[in-house]
């Protein structure tokens, strides 16, 4: 598999509106959204968390009903589409899993066919009612551009958990993401906006979060997609407001395996990993220890 | 020992300009700041990192005939005034140590006296040239105003660092820093006050950064100054430009031991320890074992 652009890799986020229980619809309009991308000459398009299914359920069994399997018609359109424009696909997936459960899934394709699925670990709101949490560390995937890891959501709000994918050389991260409008002080930007500039700037990795717009269900989205550089700034977006968005940012992927900041540090060998034991213990006993 | 402003804490950042090797004048200058930060109703002040000795040695020989001892005349300087004004003090200190090691350390004082020293644990550009790295758990000290914690500057870069604060139950996290001016997008604020408020967030933990301004033997400081509070947004600052600034804000600190956002989520609490394990081992067996 060969890409244009061998410096730099186009990465989009496609900023979607989407409908709970709308499968042919939420299908229509990602398979839109990845024709867009790929107009614009994107090599790897991010798509929103939960695509296929929309977010707001009434309950597990709404859920249950337009849960899908990796197998189903949402992966099946993705990587078709990754194969007819030699693209990589991410996006969010309610997946009915082997063993019958639903999960918060990413997956990503690309003209190989299904590569990777991350089934989200960390459970916000109501989704423990709905979904299984992922159990495992999130996949970092070698593709032809570069090493792609995965997240969704919640999931990048734990710096513990996005280290390990910079760990084992993520030069990408790709996290679909719904994230509920909370209010903020005028002129600030989402607060999950500057989780991603962090988490990019403290790991040397690029970041790419793609949100939904809209309105469901009485849950306003942000709209706050966002592509983020090695030093922590945007290189597209954040996008703002209520509209569907196309973000397209060239990134030169394979420079955040250099980790150096100036000639005397390095983001992951200035690390000490001896200092931080308590962050894999259970918070009670840590504190019970400390006191 | 009681403080007004039962439900708030007035917390200060004295940014400052400081002179490498002008112990007199930086000692005054910390104590005029302190004064000032006094009289603003102040009740904790934060001074910028090495506030003591200044930042730009020409070696390791000018660092030693600049540091000094905990029992050394800045400390003494910041406990008294923290006596008078029934205060805390957190500050920089290029200390000489028990075993005559140079230290990069934070101090914080109150008006019982030397209360607890942090000494830096991620050195910067050519400190290990100078110091000697700590090699501790960063320090949580119970005050009258709540449950404070101390990093140095680059400390706060490491999230799994900050985070064993958090788990110790810090309410604020006082950082003196000098942070040296990199070109960033127009617009954009520092990257380093970006992960600030990117560990406030993740944390539910205030945090108050004092930085410094001016220029010290070429270095041009950021002058970022930025107090955060629980939900990431600044609470004052971030300073701008090249002036002295005094930062104010009134911080509910006891309001951080609440971990909920919303009805179902607990930012500590919806942590999965067990899926962090490689974050405490090096880099490179990690990513053997990876593959």
């Amino acid at each position: 598999m060969t890409f244009p652009n061998a410096g730099t890799t186009r990465v989009a986020c496609a900023q979607l509106t989407l409908r709970v229980g709308d499968q042919e619809g939420n299908r229509a309009a990602a398979r839109a959204a990845i024709e867009r991308a790929a107009a614009a000459g994107a090599e790897v398009v991010v798509l929103p968390e939960l695509t296929n299914s929309g977010y707001v359920f009434r309950d597990k069994a709404e859920a249950a009903s337009l849960a899908e399997p990796l197998d189903g018609e949402a992966v099946a359109d993705w990587t078709a589409l990754a194969r007819r424009h030699r693209m990589i696909v991410v996006g969010g997936l309610c997946e009915l899993d082997e063993d019958g459960l639903i999960r918060n899934s990413a997956v990503l394709v690309d003209p190989t066919g299904l590569r990777a699925v991350h089934r989200k670990a960390h459970l916000f709101g109501t989704e423990h009612e709905i979904f299984v949490p992922g159990a495992e560390l999130p996949p970092v995937v070698d593709t032809a551009v570069g090493r792609i890891g995965l997240l969704v959501c919640y999931d990048q709000e734990f710096p513990e958990y996005v280290r390990t994918l910079a760990l084992r050389d993520a030069d990408l991260l790709c996290v679909p993401v719904n994230w509920p409008l909370f209010p903020r002080p005028r002129g600030e930007r989402p607060s999950e906006v500057i989780r991603v500039q962090a988490n990019a700037a403290i790991n040397r990795m690029f970041v790419a979060a793609c949100d939904r717009t809209g309105t469901e269900r009485d849950v306003v989205w942000t709209g706050g997609s966002v592509i983020v550089d090695l030093d922590g700034f945007p290189a597209a977006g954040p996008a703002t407001g209520t509209d569907d968005a196309l973000l397209i940012a060239d990134c030169a992927l394979t420079s955040a395996r250099d980790k150096r900041v100036g000639e005397h540090n390095d983001v992951l060998g200035d690390r000490r990993p001896e200092l931080y034991r308590s962050v894999i213990r259970s918070t009670h006993p840590l504190k019970e220890e400390a006191r």
